[in-house]
């Protein structure tokens, strides 16, 4: 493993959960890290913002920012940029996160710009029809998250399959290009499989691994479904 | 010099400069580092946010975040709690920079709750009524700076000193233990003597030190009007 | 009784209520000028942005905007500009509401605009330290309302006297021509008649007359405290 | 003619513009009015929003809300809701214009409620791909418009008809239930008859109408390309 992005891929959300700031996120990410070269999947971190650096320098898995806005560098205090988290050593973006929306001429700008400096992008999506809509764009990634079963235990691929299945349809049909993740709710082996076998390349997952009082044994959990078939 | 702010002060906000970014922000934070040291002058940084924890954690001089945002630790992607900024290593935030605006009850909010968890604040204001605004909600700062002279190398200490003075008088009268930085357009040493003259207790700098050729000539030139006299 | 505002002030805001939008809008707006003529008090209403011109050119009380946005009139598609409120024949408008908060610019920025076109301003504030706030930018009136008590029917001059107490000395202090209402909770006579006793000019209210079964006896209610004395 | 859309369409958008605001604004709606009558030409008209009830009850032609907030009716002070729109007698809204970009999942929730609403959606768009994008989500009409030429007299339909057309094939792909409209830079009626030619259904102008010293003849040169062929 490196920090080149492999499909199937599991993206760690560190949030904003205090569990994993600062020098715990770098825990975590080690912890991803471990995982990842024993079972030889491809895992991904998104820790917080203001960590980002201090924990992409440490770690040789594919690290994303949470989010960026759609700025260009220069005198724009507080604001993140693609240049910013590219200079960081992370290999691209969360964008348009059900806690974080933005505006769709946001999603455009990233997405375009993203491409052109060699960062990947993950959009994110609540309905299949947003889906459709965020592959128009292009980005590398559309990930289809359901607002009411994020943070629930309640994963979507078991509880809405339709929603994965009709997402990853409308995807194809629009943008074939599109890799389709999907994520809220996932927290175990079980429903990352489920999520495989119903036609996406990865999922994304916060809580379920961030607040998981044993990091090492969730993140196997969830990655095992991921190991390549010999 | 440490990590414990002191006044007067020399606030570099590196705003989303490149040429500031990742490595070469860690390079200009130790170059300030070491111009403190030498000339016993409380110089703090203000990093780019990608970077916070990774500068952080290699200097010991004081370093803000250029920004947070009004919410609690959790399931919030992509947002800049000040508990992050806190696990991160800073000392606390710029807030309101005139790139950066946020609502009113925002400040109130992060005013109070940075108090709480021993963090400082430097709001920044545009106009005096508005530094008066700012200072009865008790932040530790607050700065004055006139947009139309942000980055124009025409320093507010002698394009507009009767700003800088009704700002001093306003927050003086309103809540006497806010203390007030002015910026915009300082660029040279006289222009932060002449802040100090005015009643500031020192000054919010970016472009003047960060597009400096010499990073280092830059930041003593205005560190040195600072030098506590023996 | 006319457009003009006098003190002690019934402000009754529509909100997005449905029961108070359209045709409705200008019945609930009738049955406050009515009122207002028989007890000769001072009620003034703020409907939905969408009906504001269609009600203001058929009563003969002062009608205020709910918010407005803080640009010129141009090419600003869906943006409510000063200028707009008042050829729709305006009074005046309610900015910072705890349901539409603002940028603290923003504030600045129509205090100082409403002034030169000669409108009135009511900015909304939630703790005292932020009425204070508000009072240092030179309002016509601030209203203070604590959130968690709106649409409670808890009045605040109840519920939290101090908070209204303390906003009142701490305006004073700032600005002594800021006039001060309050809002939150209140629903009957007997609340408006604390408000007053507190020291306050008037009272803010929505749900407390919008959701009344019997709007005329509701505002009656409230508007009798506020008949002056002979 | 009447309040229901036909097309090929005439939108014409008042924006913020002072010489179609409050009474002036009612004038330019009665000249597109009677301008629709003569010709048997579809002329909608988006007025500012304070003043969208007052013209509505006006006229006999479709009249549009330039925006509309993604929430429901309640206690949400200062927002503008599908069903105020409706109460107001419009008969639907434009929706992301580049004044007035909106969050992506904003137009999800406003197409598909106006919808149920019986109302029509006209979302804009920058670039073809975001034709592509929103026309997933299913509003009514999807208006393409390159900011760069918005308010410059230089027609898109003239300037870039490769943007036009390739937004029509790709809506087509997409969603071929959705109607496209162009705009930006269209001031007269060859602009528009080159709009209709690259298979579009009707053009939204502002300044070109708004701004013309003489509005009814400024509407007739652009409506009469439209006039239906015997």
């Amino acid at each position: 493993m490196s920090r080149k992005i492999e499909f199937p891929l599991l993206l760690i959300n560190f949030k904003a959960y205090r569990e994993a700031s600062g020098k715990r996120g770098l825990e975590l990410a080690k912890v991803a890290e471990a995982v990842s070269k024993d079972l030889g999947v491809c895992i991904a971190v998104a820790p917080q913002l203001t960590d980002l650096m201090y924990i992409a320098q440490q770690v040789d898995i594919p690290v994303f920012s949470q989010h960026v806005d759609p700025v260009e560098p220069g005198a724009r205090t507080g604001h993140v940029t693609l240049e910013a988290i590219k200079d960081a050593g992370a290999v691209g973006t969360i964008l348009n996160h059900s806690e974080k929306r933005v505006r769709l001429d946001y999603i455009t700008y990233v997405v375009k710009k993203a491409k052109e400096l060699g960062l990947v992008t993950c959009v994110c999506a609540t309905v299949p029809e947003e889906t459709a809509a965020v592959a128009a764009l292009g980005p590398t990634m559309v990930a289809i998250e359901p607002p009411e079963l994020i943070g629930t235990g309640k994963a979507v691929s078991k509880e809405k399959p339709e929603v994965v299945t009709r997402s990853v349809d409308l995807v194809k049909k629009v943008n074939p290009e599109v890799t389709v993740l999907c994520g809220a709710g996932i927290v175990t082996g079980e429903d990352v499989a489920k999520a495989l076998e119903l036609g996406t390349k990865g999922v994304l997952v916060a809580s379920g691994i961030v607040k998981a009082k044993d990091w090492r044994k969730a993140i196997e959990d969830m990655a095992k479904p991921m190991v390549p078939k010999k």
